[in-house]
């Protein structure tokens, strides 16, 4: 038992796009969208950058809070998408703010899809140590520019988006980590890949094309993989953290993709009506994917003070994560 | 005090340049290199990837330890310049071992130069908290494709390398973290960047040019910013240890800058001849600098078992930070 409690969430979502009409525009299939890929709108942004829509989320959860800056004293940015190859996110976030008042910290956590629970779980022992009181976990993704419209399996998925989790040390008992589990079988590490742009193919040698520089998923090799993996890593989870399906209040798994979610509800029928599904609104917004659901589950009385939820999912690594908390 | 100890280190260098054949080579006056950027000679890859590099020093500091991969139950990447922009760098860097047994999960660290420190300053929590036993800390850095031989200061500046360490939860008192520190001031966040190729900037919308997608340093700004908050936050990190200067046996900074080295020795005239400084060999390898640095000390001799080192510095961001630990 960490001692965690998340004090409040927020949200930010660029401009809504319909399937529908980017199936009209780039000679997708009609219909394709929600078919195969379970997305009928999601968004994208215009105007925004990854601090941009950073800043909003760490704002409308400070002031949800009633906290300000000062207050906290750690801001994590969680994400795998960033504004700059260097420096990392979590400081441009906090310029955003325009408030050069205090001197708290910036951190930044990638685990790809995961990097939000993977922030939550590193969280719970920097707090639970009382390395830190008060922390903000920021996940704030934009994959749209890295989409082929060639691509139908991705450039349908994948969405924009942002969400803040401000989380902090409790000494009573009613809101706590259960714990956390994590493992990464690498051998998928390449099969979600942004391939160029980083230094093994460098945008000096390797001029920008829409294939090489944009997401590309073996969706099927990543299936199988989630096949093999998933129940026995939940079924670790659950042991680690004392707890069994049963204990289970709400399931928020990350936003993969239609099938993963359709094959996690087939693993684990126990869980039926009680997991997080937001994939036909949003699409897969990376990191930001489960905070999100997470938030909309609390603002829709989903998740009530009390309730033991899971966060879990796969992500580009290729990892499987997983946290049990006391909301 | 968190139960952590240091059991392996080591570290890996591409092919050695010379700074005169490179001042040679690109029109730069002879001498600039060493009198202006303090370096002699450095290191950059040819063939090597940041994943060759760190699973090359994860291999070795395995080695020193008598450990194998499934001793371990956490890699961390503490870097900021990466292979591929998705996915982050800690599964590749298993993925080039090549050896696909195990379940270790894979996480990434960045605060740019000051990722080491960050990532050992959370390891101490995570073991001291019993999420792990045994964590490698993993920096591997490539600076030198980001780098514009027009823009004298950043070219003869950076070097390309990496370190690993191994670090264990220890039942004894004999080695152990005391504390560590960290802020942020945001203001800098743009003073030290790569401009070109995240997606503020992305490299569909603008073509390669050397000026954008390069390393920049706005030197002078960054001096002022480490000569204001420096000498406070070192008493700061002392103060929330539980020592004083006196106690340190050796010092280990960020090798930033010749400039910054030297404002050191001038703010911490008590260090003299305690202070790691690898810069004219090495030049400054962003992430890699610190642990290259700790691990020369303790091969020199410099750090012995039971001395008290602290690792500090500034890092992009603008960032400092620093952790005290018994060696």
């Amino acid at each position: 038992m960490k001692k965690l409690k998340i004090v409040s969430m927020s949200k930010y979502l660029p401009q809504k796009i319909e399937s529908k009409k980017l199936e009209e525009e780039f000679g997708i299939p009609l219909g394709w969208s929600e078919k195969y890929s379970g997305v009928k709108t999601k968004h994208w942004v215009t105007h925004e950058t990854n601090a941009f829509m950073g800043a909003k989320c760490l704002t409308y959860a400070l002031k949800k809070a009633n906290l300000k800056m000062d207050d906290l004293d750690l801001i994590i940015s969680a994400n795998a998408t960033y504004d700059y190859p260097i420096p990392h996110q979590a400081p441009l976030i906090k310029k955003e703010l325009n408030d050069y008042g205090t001197q708290v910290p910036c951190i930044s956590i990638d685990t790809t899809c995961l990097s939000f629970v993977t922030a939550l779980d590193i969280a719970s022992y920097l707090l639970d140590g009382k390395r830190y009181s008060k922390i903000a976990i920021i996940s704030s993704e934009i994959s749209s520019k890295n989409l082929n419209p060639k691509d139908f399996e991705t450039f349908t998925l994948f969405g924009d988006g942002a969400s803040c989790a401000i989380v902090e040390y409790t000494e009573n008992d009613e809101s706590f980590v259960y714990g956390a589990h994590m493992m990464t079988k690498e051998e998928g590490a390449e099969e979600t890949i942004v391939k160029g742009g980083g230094l093994r193919f460098h945008f000096k040698d390797y001029a920008y094309n829409p294939e090489d520089y944009s997401f590309k998923m073996k969706g099927k090799n990543l299936l199988r993989l989630a096949k093999k993996y998933i129940r026995p890593f939940i079924e670790d989870l659950f042991v680690k953290c004392g707890v069994t399906a049963k204990d289970i209040d709400f399931f928020i798994p990350h936003q993969g993709s239609k099938m993963g979610l359709f094959l996690f509800e087939k693993i684990y029928p126990e869980f039926k009506g009680k997991v997080a599904n937001n994939l036909n609104t949003h699409g897969n917004c990376i990191a930001a994917s489960i905070p999100m659901a997470l938030y909309d589950a609390i603002e829709d009385g989903k998740i009530c003070r009390g309730n033991t939820i899971a966060l879990a999912g796969t992500s580009a690594g290729f990892s499987i994560g997983g946290i049990v908390l006391k909301y």
